[in-house]
């Protein structure tokens, strides 16, 4: 593969100056028709040590407009992004529409460099580029433009050029045993970089290769290279949309044949007073305890409450936090997203805002407004609300990987016990908030949104993040139903004291976290 | 000061029911109008151990509608948040206009906690709370309510509590040395609470003492107190604005005696080719250098570039930039404020994105803004940008508290010289991007800009934080300034090698660092 980079290309002092100016111009141009679009532009700056990754960033930066280029790296990490599902900090970096991010190295960073030094085997490393190419997808399908730049040096050169490099210490060469020879440390590392080009080298986000070791030839044809991918970026009028996500099942018109997993729920279900108060007693102090463990042994829970208009997720929340150390949770309100989170995928503003290890979050609405409302009404196109399914059940993934526990709740309402509600709301001065003509309106729509609650169970309860259906109809069965149910799941996995990968898939790039707080594991 | 809180107080049953309603229906309403208002609304819990503050911030919640209330408890410290100054963890937690962020502690936490148990004097106490009434007010006068709480219980009332929580790894005072008399503890903390409060209970954010022994009295009384501070707060036409800022200078009608610093720089200053490019290369070795120097010892260095328009800020940057290894420095073009940034004080999104410690940030234009194009153009009333002075040596020496290197550069030329730079602009391809017709009309406004400038250089520079005027006619000779006085002031400043504190100014609350990764200190 790397052959086609030893060749000696270079560029003339004379030819350099000549391209240089029209260049810069063009590149610029580029960029301003690029903030009146809504692509953002992903650079990856990749390659072999010592050919000069920084140099290139340094000319990008030189040559491009810097408002509106961010550049990152990814080489610190800090106990509060080990906390964090790993993925939290390539989200922090992305760009906004129009702009452009340059990364060194990326999300392949660490896949490379453990690859490399033997942390991890060949298949690991597979699991974590089928991730990555998903990833890489997910952004492409929401108009991101990705370009990725592959450095490399022939051994000889790239010998010289350590060599030249006074200082060591920012050599990763130097981490090795001082056993090994070079050129076994070269052979290995291209045969990483080969697996990880190959598997990731797709049309949708592709690796170019420039051979290094003549600096005007490198420079020069980044810089031509990232400026045609923009120009045909901006092109295209419409995105290819690859394979579009399967159209939902298609039903005889038969009523029995349209039942739906909400129609099978008793929704008589009761307690009566006494049931309810002896087991809130006992379950909110079930669930103090079991926050406490949780934070000790450095889980996070995350509780995501979906349902009907009134049907009765604020109060199922409130019994819950209620019992909790205020400390330990947070409930975030999922409202309209600010300007900052439109430039973004969707999924940005949940990522933004992933807890920290131990505490417990408490969704009331989620990301799953995608699948709903957001399809429902039209807000989503129907290639963005259908592929979101497998988007959200990766990100849901990541977390649980990262030692979540991860926990959903539909709350569900019969029609006349909502409109009794509703009436209700209106009746009660500190109530009347929680009503609006929207909500009447959803009122209408709701055999639509039964369909899509319907799918949506279908396909986004998985194991690792299982959905549970809440018959609501009475709200003391419903709140303890779902107490019952976040005191049975912290119990169950805070048991297992499993710190990070609940999942059991390791891949490349995982860390081992420091302490899983387990006491007893 | 405390008698009054224990006088015990009660609401009975009853009472509390036929009082609860009428409450949560008036907040509720007060939400509502906040929400269209400016207003960002903080509360303080703060108090006692055991006297329910988390209680307390369950029933807020419970009462308020939960989309638009955020809290936060600052319990818990990473090591990303220990690189940065201490206040950036409350600027994050600040909530934007319109809506209320519940506060645990808030900054009052740790000076109490770090005087209670003896790792401050109360000289250092004092100065913190100095700090504290500045940060206060600065929020006020940008429309902030504050209200802060403080719950009590006598002696034998806190002994009782805390007796009856079973789970001790959650109270304070069991980090305490064992012979300590609980008695004693007790009015030692009743002496260090007293201080705090009295001499942080001004008018602009004052501290509300409540007796906390009855629950029922306690929650109604918090709720009637955040309803009529809410009430008042929105009845006021216009916030009163505490002492005006001193008018500047009233200068005689005599050129003479109109002159400012800048007419005093002799801008015929000029380097030849060859000394350019030689010091050029010697400097940008030194840098590079220093930057990895200041990265082992973990010292931020923050540069700051302002200029007139086309006065070579960005051909400065860039000379600095392309020394230095890109992972180490950052540069932030400061633009437009988006939506979320426009709903926070205006330092808020300098707070933000402050660096971790080791890193070279250069600014391209800054924070200074405020008391250059948003005085001259009008954007900031009056007394916004007269206030932005203090406000801003505030900022910058919390940064140079925490260990930050910090130099302030202003690239002037003279009209001449930027008319001939204007129409270059114009005429190469690739520069015609920094041209805008603005910057015509900036040139007929530079009276006004002057008066500025030297306003701004007088009022903020500071022995920690110095401004260098920069000869910029000849390009060369300015680049080489710029590069020569980074140079010395890093030099000069990683041979003392004093990691935090570079002010010499100890406050309570200050926390030393693990680690400052001097070499030779």
């Amino acid at each position: 593969m790397f052959e086609a980079t030893k060749v000696g290309r270079t560029v003339s002092k004379d030819e350099f100056k000549a391209q240089r100016d029209e260049l810069r111009t063009e590149l610029l141009e580029a960029q301003r028709r690029l903030r009146a679009s809504n692509i953002p532009v992903i650079v990856i700056v990749a390659g072999v040590e010592a050919a000069g990754k920084g140099e290139v960033v340094n000319r990008l930066n030189e040559w491009l407009d810097t408002r509106g280029v961010q550049t990152h790296a990814f080489w610190e990490t800090s106990d509060e992004e080990r906390e964090r599902p790993r993925y939290s900090r390539f989200w922090r970096a992305l760009p906004p529409r129009g702009e452009i991010a340059i990364l060194f190295g990326g999300w392949y960073l660490d896949p490379i460099e453990h690859r490399f030094q033997g942390h991890c085997s060949d298949a690991a490393l597979d699991a974590e580029l089928a991730r990555i190419v998903d990833f890489e997808r997910m952004l492409t399908q929401d108009d991101a433009l990705i370009v990725k730049f592959w450095f490399h040096l022939s051994e000889k050169d790239q010998k010289r050029r350590l060599k030249e490099l006074s200082r060591d210490d920012r050599s990763r060469w130097k981490m090795l045993p001082e056993k090994s020879k070079f050129s076994e440390q070269y052979a290995l590392f291209e045969h990483v970089a080969e697996r990880v080009i190959r598997q990731s080298d797709r049309g949708i986000a592709p690796w170019y290769l420039v051979e290094a070791e003549d600096t005007r030839y490198r420079d020069l044809t980044v810089g031509k290279t990232l400026l045609q991918a923009i120009h045909a970026r901006l092109g295209q009028q419409v995105v290819t949309e690859p394979a579009t996500p399967p159209d939902p099942l298609q039903l005889p018109e038969s009523a029995s044949a349209q039942i739906t997993i909400l129609d099978q729920l008793d929704l008589t279900k009761s307690l009566t007073k006494e049931e309810y108060k002896e087991q809130l007693k006992q379950l909110q102090q079930e669930v103090n305890d079991l926050a406490w463990t949780a934070y000790k042994q450095r889980r996070t829970t995350v509780l995501v409450f979906e349902g009907v208009d009134a049907g009765g997720k604020g109060g199922a929340i409130r019994r819950i936090t209620s019992a909790v150390d205020a400390r330990l949770y947070r409930t975030i309100p999922v409202a309209a997203p600010t300007d900052e989170e439109k430039a973004h995928h969707y999924l940005w503003r949940f990522w933004r805002h992933i807890p920290r290890a131990g505490h417990i979050i408490l969704y009331d609405r989620s990301w799953y407004g995608r699948v709903l409302v957001e399809r429902v009404e039209g807000f989503a196109k129907d290639a963005e609300w259908r592929r979101a399914y497998s988007e959200i059940n990766d990100f849901e993934e990541q977390l649980v990987e990262n030692g979540a526990i991860l926990m959903k709740f539909w709350l569900q309402v019969s029609d006349e016990e909502q409109l009794r509600r509703f009436k209700d709301r209106e009746d009660t001065p500190y109530k009347r908030y929680k009503i609006t003509d929207e909500d009447w309106r959803n009122r209408e729509k709701w055999p639509q949104y039964k369909a899509a609650v319907n799918e949506m169970v279908a396909r986004t309860s998985t194991e690792y993040a299982p959905w549970t259906l809440v018959e609501g109809d009475d709200k003391q069965y419903a709140r303890i139903k779902v107490l019952q149910t976040v005191c049975d799941g912290l119990r169950e996995a805070l048991k297992k004291c499993n710190g990070a990968n609940g999942t059991g898939v390791v891949r490349c790039g995982d860390m081992l976290r420091a302490d899983d707080g387990c006491e007893d594991g």
